[in-house]
């Protein structure tokens, strides 16, 4: 018994998932889609598998990590714009006023983005993001924002990899934001990243080359409905498997699980205030209300982050 | 020597490529960039390749393959709409009067395209294009469409493949339209397709499911300075090989081969009057001016149809 629960251990693909029915539905499932000759075989080609980002892949609390970008590069680009020190929101977000920056709801911060998200080249904005990225850190925890993604995501993308799934990324955060740390983070690469988008415009500068330059018109915002709208633009097949954390997923859920046909749909429910954070019904950032009801109606699997997670964030060092 | 000949017929790439410039400059290219430890190696995952498709994977004479679905579902739908018995370019077509149809340009085209590519679900969309697909034929060759690729070019495909390449197309041709055959016909997946692309609505259908509703408005012209958008929209990644054929796919050209680096770009040039067609400069589909020039310019590879494929067409009942 004792070297039978040894080499369980050795090749259980989900350490960090405690045993219980959470872990056992995702196992169940996966050994059900990739069982030749079984009942719910998929085919490889359409082990289609997408993921929310923020509070899904990694922790989105005390609020994104796209925003605590962005007001860095209101910072940071204030001396060339002397005006935002009377202009809301930058006037208030260069007094370190957070709250005030964000009174204007999503006006506001629509305003930030693309103040800080266009206007240069797709390049030059993977520098600037690259840069930014290596050192900045969650204020709460003190700890690198890049070392804030949830170990046993880690493990499912791996795991679903293994057996023969493509991951993407289906994030409401910016496409081109996200790509910078997709693939050394998730091991997602940058084609297999769907998010919200702005608009392009295609240049051939004398002495540069040819460039892209971000525009502040969106494309896609890929959030609520949007989400199976960017995943038919992206991937053009319905995904089988999905997982996603707020109100924000529950179309993207519908999309993958309604359908006949085996499916698997996921929530993370952030239940852990003590090495996470706990909100869901009553959240600004993530509100879950929907989207737990519709986890009931449906069957969807809700994972209790307190409960089902051994550990929530990588050893420090890894990620 | 008749031995040695043999074994390098066996195991050429590139069987339906006669030798030449053309062919030595794809397989040295290819070499350079996989050969580990070589001043131009790239690695796997940066070995994008993109391929425009109407032209240059497939015959485009003597009108888009797409325009002539696009016509007979103007027939088919005219039951439907009384009104395009006298509403042009409608009354035209339903009258067998291409040249009328067409008189109006591009505007005609879009509203051709608006009438019968837009208010259904992607799923009905696709099956009506693969009914339609199963059957239809190119009206001067009396040949099935999927039977109209080009054998050299699927051979191309498959040698970059296995290369370790990821191939995309990148049309100015509808996205949709396009994935129903592409994997079947050239090995690409849903995902590897980029084109033109129509905004699109989710709905969730009382006793039918999530569902989502072609619209009539666009999304990405996927063509001209819309080709390196598109790329950066999908693929997030500077390709390192680019096939086209008219001066739509200039762009798309530079963008792969005027940054440092090693890159390959290739023109399929319309040579050959008897087995296919012959056209450049003056031609109204595919016209190829502007592209020429740059390749001579640039250094590109311009593919002589005539003296270098040694075939034009898959053998009867192959794609
Ligand atoms: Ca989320
Ligand atoms: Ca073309």
């Amino acid at each position: 018994l004792a070297a039978g629960t040894a080499a369980f251990a050795q090749t259980d693909p989900l350490p960090s998932w405690n045993d219980g029915a959470t872990k056992t539905a995702i196992v169940e499932f996966v050994e059900a889609v990739t069982t030749a000759g079984g009942p719910d075989f998929v085919g490889a080609a359409d082990r289609i598998a997408v993921f929310d980002n923020d509070g899904t892949l990694w922790a989105e609390k005390p609020a994104y990590v796209q925003l605590f970008f962005a007001l860095d590069r209101v910072k940071a680009l204030a001396p060339e714009h002397p005006e935002w020190t009377t202009q809301e929101p930058f006037a208030s977000v260069l007094k370190g006023d957070m709250k005030g920056a964000l009174a204007g709801g999503h006006k506001a911060i629509a305003e930030i983005i693309a103040a800080t998200h266009s206007g240069m080249t797709t390049d030059d904005f993977a520098e600037t993001v690259a840069a930014w990225f290596s050192t900045a850190k969650n204020p709460e925890k003190d700890r690198l924002f890049s070392q804030m993604t949830y170990q046993p995501m880690h493990e499912l993308l791996d795991y679903l990899r293994a057996n023969g799934f493509q991951t993407f990324i289906v994030s409401g955060g910016g496409i081109d934001f996200m790509r910078v740390f997709s693939d050394d983070l998730y091991g997602i690469p940058p084609a297999q990243v769907i998010g919200s988008t702005g608009q392009l415009k295609f240049e051939l500068q004398d002495g540069v080359g040819p460039v892209l330059i971000k525009q502040p018109e969106i494309a896609l915002v890929d959030d609520g409905p949007g989400k199976p709208v960017g995943i038919q633009m992206h991937i053009g097949q319905e995904p089988i498997f999905a997982f996603g954390n707020s109100d924000g997923d529950l179309q993207m859920l519908q999309y993958t699980c309604l359908p006949e046909g085996p499916s698997f749909c996921g929530i993370v429910h952030h239940t852990d205030a003590e090495r996470e954070w706990a909100y869901d019904r009553n959240s600004d950032v993530g509100k879950l209300d929907k989207g737990l009801d519709a986890a009931a109606a449906d069957g969807w699997t809700v994972v209790d982050m307190k409960s089902d997670w051994k550990t929530v964030f990588p050893a420090e060092g890894n990620n």
